[in-house]
């Protein structure tokens, strides 16, 4: 049985980006393959970047007055059949319960692949006057979606975490500025928080989630010149309410079909922040999201010198901790300091300090980046504000740093021989006119591989017809391959 | 379509206390019932109950070490199988996946009935060396179990939500530890914040996890006279390390079967809670566990007073929250302060505030106490320490009052028709002496309906032989109908 375990990266990020993913995700310990196909275990680093991600978004949903709830895992088949669009939709990959016990249900169960048609007869019930309305309610739960194709860990998995919000609103207007408002949470949330630039806008008619109105989505570009959808807020409509009688009596005292919302961010937000900011030696964390922001290292030669190093690094400890940085002083006498070294930096944690006797001796300690390895010695009594400022800077540059490669993702064509070339040759964006139809639409997603991404949020000047028919009055849209 | 809902409690608590308890979930909103038979919707002001249980014992766990994670929802029938008496122990309560979409799975899988199996699976290929241990792994989940008997909320649903903790330890020694580390988080959380006194002790074989080497349990009794399961904590031994291989090389160059716990809490803490505290106008939540501590609200007589009345109701709840305490100051127009005094009893929060014309002249403020209706009124100068000294207050007095019920509960008996009797008059605990055998243990169930709920965790004084055989060298133990 061997004691040591092989913790290095074995591959370039920029030779094979799925193998240096899959060797991230396993030997920084945020997930294992489960024994089920198509299953993960969420291990408690990834599970504790989670609940990072979790608290930021928890915390902005109960400021604007959203309660959280809680939902059956299994809805009877004929409440998933009451929205026949969603039902189509969402039926081949539902996980069907048969038999409780020894004994057959008398009808199906879905497993919860999302919430919409049991949240949707509650609030059938819930709802009677406009004194009722808005019903604000987030489920944080796990949602299961039978995959067929390969599994990757936190992108396609049969099962995941996610939080998905339903609401219910009195007119299309206010269920409108719901699903911006959401839309602005997760952008603040990716770009602010994981230094994740993202292109925002509406999803096609075709690309749509089954029963919207209209989705609007965040879309993140990944090195490999791929896209990756990091949320999604839909304006219902009425579809549900009339599918599920969500009906009000108005000021007016006339009864009115609700106008309902859902939205969801998942655990695959994690995906993106590892595929964008980790490098060859393993995962970059960004400062903000960080369930560990810096890490102590302590430094012994001498056996006489423990004692005041342990004490300078606890009170280290103490000092960041008290200013609300996330600290971890990493004591482990079974390790050496080279090996922890190593173990942090493939963990991602975004600033390491060493403390050797030099240190204590000089009234000092050592500084490690992360992102860019330089290190810098600091006077005990700059420590502190020396931390957050290199904190700061960190995050500010792995955005910035991301932000222009998202920007240099992007190509402009009105040529569909070189939107073809440019897809083959290295991906990225693709800025190109449509013309709305859903024909154009398919013949491209048929030809390249690539389909809508997203459409602006504002209408962008056009600049040539419909990338594929050349008909006119077509409209600015991002185009990619996507995971 | 009726714009008014029945809000009142139209039963009493001491004539109908199922009645009054299905009322008072579904009133309050704390549950709603779900279509499927078994299934409950737990309601934003139930959930916002459970987070404080959670985040309580999230920051307990935390502070000791454990981390979470998430584990599948889906576990092969194999896994279940591989501890044969705990398969046994589940397999009638299971709910068996067998379809994915269209597409027979070539393995039945279980919904999680509880994750021993998945999380050893797993364990079994984390565990190597002595290093690695303790693992102190804690999950937040729902878990599924059939129930063919009524339902009731939050008491016996087919599905809860509810923490799951397991660990690995080199020792039984360590794992005895944890076991009652854990159960002592539990008393505190339990008789701390919910002021619900419980006794503490050891389960009979009979009555033990299906799997453990022993079983460890708090229990509570509730005003009819029936005891309630309010958490357990495991030894597993090393039952599951063997059917998993969870072995590690010791400081002894050895490879040794680990020990494992596991131990669990569940929304049914919200049901004693209910039971308990609760009276003929509804809910009381015991201040530290209550998610609005404080309720504003604002009288206004005349239309002139508003503005003022509205800053001082704005001012006092800034104070409330700056100095920590959960507050709500109810401004909603459309219902009258009387409306409101009865919901807001009706949903238990402890405490009540009014603010009126004469408040405001008189620079003071309303109290009134949600537990014995008492109201006083105090200077604006010492508002917050008197709200502080308040809560604290209702805090102790619901717990002293549960107490003494609990302890006058409790009836010490060595005449089994006096057992008989006393069970079938008002129930209760009853303290009697039992030889251990599962004969007499099976014995008295069959003829009483009592199991026994605890062995004390301390031997106590034995005062009779056994109180069905009569046999000499009997243990004391805690017998009773339950929930």
């Amino acid at each position: 049985m061997a004691l040591s375990k092989e913790i290095g990266i074995t591959v370039k990020k920029a030779k094979d980006l799925s193998e240096w993913y899959t060797q991230v995700v396993t030997k920084a310990e945020l997930a294992d393959y489960a024994p089920m196909k198509g299953f993960m275990i969420l291990r408690p680093y990834g599970y504790s970047i989670w609940e990072k991600i979790r608290e930021y978004l928890d915390r902005r949903l109960k400021e604007t007055n959203h309660s959280n709830a809680y939902f059956p895992l299994l809805i009877p088949e004929s409440y998933l059949k009451k929205e026949a669009e969603h039902f189509r939709g969402f039926t081949p990959e539902v996980f069907w319960v048969t038999h409780a016990g020894e004994n057959q249900l008398s009808e199906r169960l879905a497993v919860r692949p999302t919430s919409e048609t049991i949240i949707n007869e509650a609030y059938s019930r819930w709802v009677r006057s406009w004194r009722d309305l808005p019903i604000l309610i987030n489920l944080w739960n796990s949602v299961l979606r039978a995959e067929i194709t390969a599994t990757r860990p936190f992108i396609r998995t049969s099962e995941f975490l996610w939080q998905e919000g339903h609401t219910v609103h009195a007119t299309k207007e206010d269920a409108d500025k719901e699903v911006m408002m959401i839309l602005e949470f997760y952008r603040q949330l990716v770009e602010e928080q994981m230094a994740i630039p993202v292109l925002l806008g509406y999803k096609s008619e075709k690309e749509k989630f089954v029963g919207a109105l209209y989705t609007t989505t965040l879309e993140a570009m990944m090195p490999d010149g791929k896209a990756i959808q990091m949320g999604t807020s839909h304006n219902l409509g009425q579809n549900f309410s009339k599918s599920f009688e969500i009906k009000y009596l108005g000021k007016d005292e006339q009864t009115h079909y609700a106008w309902t919302t859902s939205w969801g961010a998942s655990w695959r937000l994690i995906s993106a922040m590892i595929m964008l900011h980790g490098d060859d030696k393993g995962l970059i964390v960004p400062p903000r999201i960080a369930p560990i922001q810096v890490v102590i290292i302590p430094i012994y030669y001498k056996t006489e010198d423990t004692g005041a190093i342990t004490n300078k690094v606890k009170s280290t400890a103490d000092r960041l901790t008290k200013a609300g940085i996330a600290v971890h002083a990493d004591s482990r006498e079974q390790y050496t300091p080279g090996w922890k070294f190593n173990e942090w930096e493939l963990k991602g944690v975004p600033l390491r300090i060493e403390i050797g006797p030099k240190d204590v001796e000089k009234k000092q300690v050592t500084l490690v980046r992360r992102d860019n390895s330089q290190r810098h010695i600091v006077n005990d009594d700059a420590m502190l504000s020396d931390v957050q400022r290199c904190l700061e800077e960190i995050q500010t540059e792995l955005f910035t740093r991301a932000r222009s490669a998202l920007n240099g993702s992007i190509s402009e064509t009105s040529d569909y021989d070189r939107f073809k070339d440019t897809l083959n040759d290295h991906g990225g964006f693709i800025r190109a006119c449509w013309c709305g139809s859903p024909e154009c639409e398919e013949a491209i997603k048929n030809d390249t591989g690539a389909t809508i991404r997203t459409i602006p949020l504002r209408d962008e000047k056009p600049f040539s017809g419909c990338i594929h028919c050349g008909k006119a009055g077509a409209k600015v849209t991002y185009f990619a391959k996507s995971y």
